[in-house]
């Protein structure tokens, strides 16, 4: 009861970023007297840093502020991405301090050697964070593939040519928990957790376009994992059940029109370029009012409203957010994506006809390791004790 | 704090039948002493009876089994269909003592005079229930509409032609609760609750046809509403996005291909007949097989399989569950429908490619009835305060 009263207060900080003793008491409901006993204990442990109103000096009075601390313990997220490799430190206060990348193809590489290089970056970044007084406290690495629910195994990674990787026994995983996920479901926690003013925990669909479509379902707050982890597959969902023949052996998918390959195809633009990045290229053409890049774009945003058409209608979503590469093309691609929208879907509130909003994220490319890292800082934050007495010995401890 | 712990031993009797009181204790984590006292408290309300293992006659020996009372508060159902106002009174054992019907039509239909009729109905069903030793501890209807998160108003009603249409003020509901939502959600709730030897709460879509076509997703158990309480709306899914134009008004919705009126037209049936009740005509075609039939049926399943297809790799739930009307067509329907969710979705798991399983629902038309009263006693079940002390008075007081 106690770990969880100081989990509570650890959170409460997180969430709000500074906040008086008073104010934690009343966000969580104890006295404050029972508050500053488990404030007492986190300051002592270096888990929070305290900062006066400026009027005195004296630690403890009412008016001071409290803060969760920048050194000490932090997350670690981690990205594997079919061109690089990235890697971050966060700390409590969710401030990114150190980031690492290499640049590489992963396209139908062996897993293995893939990891070692991770596993090195990370040893890299251990030291880049403890040279700034952080050390890690849990790892979560988002992959561009499906995640068996409540494993660290990459069941299929069809951008990458993997299945059935394991990665807990090929990270450095000892000493500290190890969460992984697809990175559609981080870069869906990015927007969730990125949004503190938000009115309540959100319901939205987040769309993450990389080189495929995927999409993770939010509601209430929690990503909608399914029953064996692979909800969220956009991409798959029948746009034209006659169409072309997509990648996973059917017709007419979303990714058959408003995927990379099939977007760069219908603008005439070739495939050179680092895959995930190369509708920049797209995005400039759509600017320069290029015919042939405009249309395309047109085309896929078309498809990518048919489907998200069948996803509000099932779902009923607060809001719908476009995220990933996709991002960059929204100017020319919310407009059909909405036309169609409104023409399939019908939702009638209080009397009055609405419409699902559909915005482009603000987050960008990086949503996915932002989401990987703020995910190892939350879960840190659940296990204080663990905090409190952190582990002697290297990363591979 | 007993209130809940009360709760909790009449719902561990509601999921499982008969316990011993050693039972009881072990599956709500109470000593057996703590369980005793609750369950003395419960007996002396007439909420439980005991049943002894036919050795001893003594009360309260260790092998005596518990079960709910079958008299006293018990739930009320009601559904309001396109041809019918159905109620039903279901004892705390969940098995329905009496139930009464009206046979009318409701398209067009002014809600007030319709609601004076229920009322009167669930005047004639508490009579009844009463002459039993029964009394109406809540009461929970199912409409064939949109009903807005946490209210009891009717948004949108097509088939009935109503909007906007509060049941409060109409009902009989000063006495005890009501609770009103979407037929769809109570014939899942009752798919759900029917199945008690289920590992662990369900996660799967429920498809409920009458003339139109919705569904309900079960997630984890719960029912998924969406922002507005709209979730669930299958029928309005894009087939093909040029199809033909539905009530709706947009174009290639799945009740274009799998709605009652498009396939008793595609196989060249008229519309007489009670609505939502025509599919068994078109059953009798295909035991016959009938050419026509046969094709239409086949038509609407290879479009459900696509609608569904969306729906699968969007949710990944454990199962897909026919229900209502299309129920009686599942020998037809189901092999197209398995069909395209094996084209259309890829869901590897543990090593290998498993599908989504899609079966015919059991308990048939008369799902959203059920799973009405079984909301009701389940509510009631949630107060136990209430039941220890029932209100005097009649049905309206």
């Amino acid at each position: 009861m106690r770990q969880h009263n100081l989990s509570r207060v650890l959170h409460s900080l997180a969430d709000q970023g500074a906040l008086s003793r008073a104010e934690v008491a009343g966000r969580i409901g104890l006295t404050r007297a029972a508050v500053s006993t488990l404030v007492d204990e986190l300051l002592r442990g270096g888990l929070l840093s305290e900062r006066g109103p400026g009027r005195s000096g004296s630690v403890g009075r009412p008016g001071s502020q409290l803060l969760l601390a920048n050194r000490g313990p932090c997350g670690f997220g981690a990205e594997i991405g079919v061109d690089h490799l990235t890697v971050c430190a966060m700390d409590l206060r969710g401030t990114v301090r150190a980031r690492l990348e290499r640049r590489l193809r992963l396209e139908g590489s062996d897993p293995v050697p893939v990891l070692a290089e991770l596993a090195s970056l990370l040893e890299a970044l251990a030291a880049e964070a403890g040279a700034l007084g952080l050390w890690p406290a849990g790892l979560a690495v988002a992959v561009p593939g499906l995640v068996a629910r409540g494993t660290a195994t990459i069941t299929r990674a069809p951008n990458l040519g993997w299945s059935e990787v394991d990665l807990a026994p090929l990270l450095p995983s000892g000493a500290f928990p190890l969460r992984v996920d697809n990175e559609a479901n981080y870069g869906a926690l990015a927007e969730l957790w990125g949004d503190p003013g938000a009115d309540g925990p959100g319901s939205f669909v987040h769309v993450s376009a990389r080189i495929g479509i995927g999409a993770a379902i939010v509601v209430d707050g929690a990503v909608l994992r399914g029953a064996h982890g692979f909800a969220g597959e956009l991409g798959h969902v029948p746009v034209r059940p006659g169409g072309p023949l997509c990648s996973c052996g059917a017709r007419g998918c979303l990714e058959t029109y408003a995927g990379e390959a099939a977007l760069l195809r219908a603008a005439g633009l070739d495939l050179r370029g680092d895959p995930g990045e190369r509708t920049g290229e797209l995005a400039d053409r759509c600017t320069a009012q290029d015919p042939a890049a405009l249309r395309a774009v047109r085309q896929a945003g078309t498809a990518l409203g048919i489907a998200l058409s069948g996803a509000v209608n099932l779902l009923d979503p607060q809001r719908v957010v476009i995220g990933g590469s996709l991002a960059r093309l929204t100017p020319w691609l919310l407009p059909p994506v909405r036309r169609e929208l409104a023409r399939r879907t019908m939702l009638t509130a209080g009397g009055r006809t609405t419409e699902t909003p559909v915005t482009g994220s603000l987050i960008g490319p990086a949503g996915p390791l932002l989401g990987a890292a703020r995910s190892a800082v939350r879960g840190a934050l659940d296990k204080p004790a663990r905090l409190l007495a952190p582990p002697g010995g290297g990363l591979m401890a």
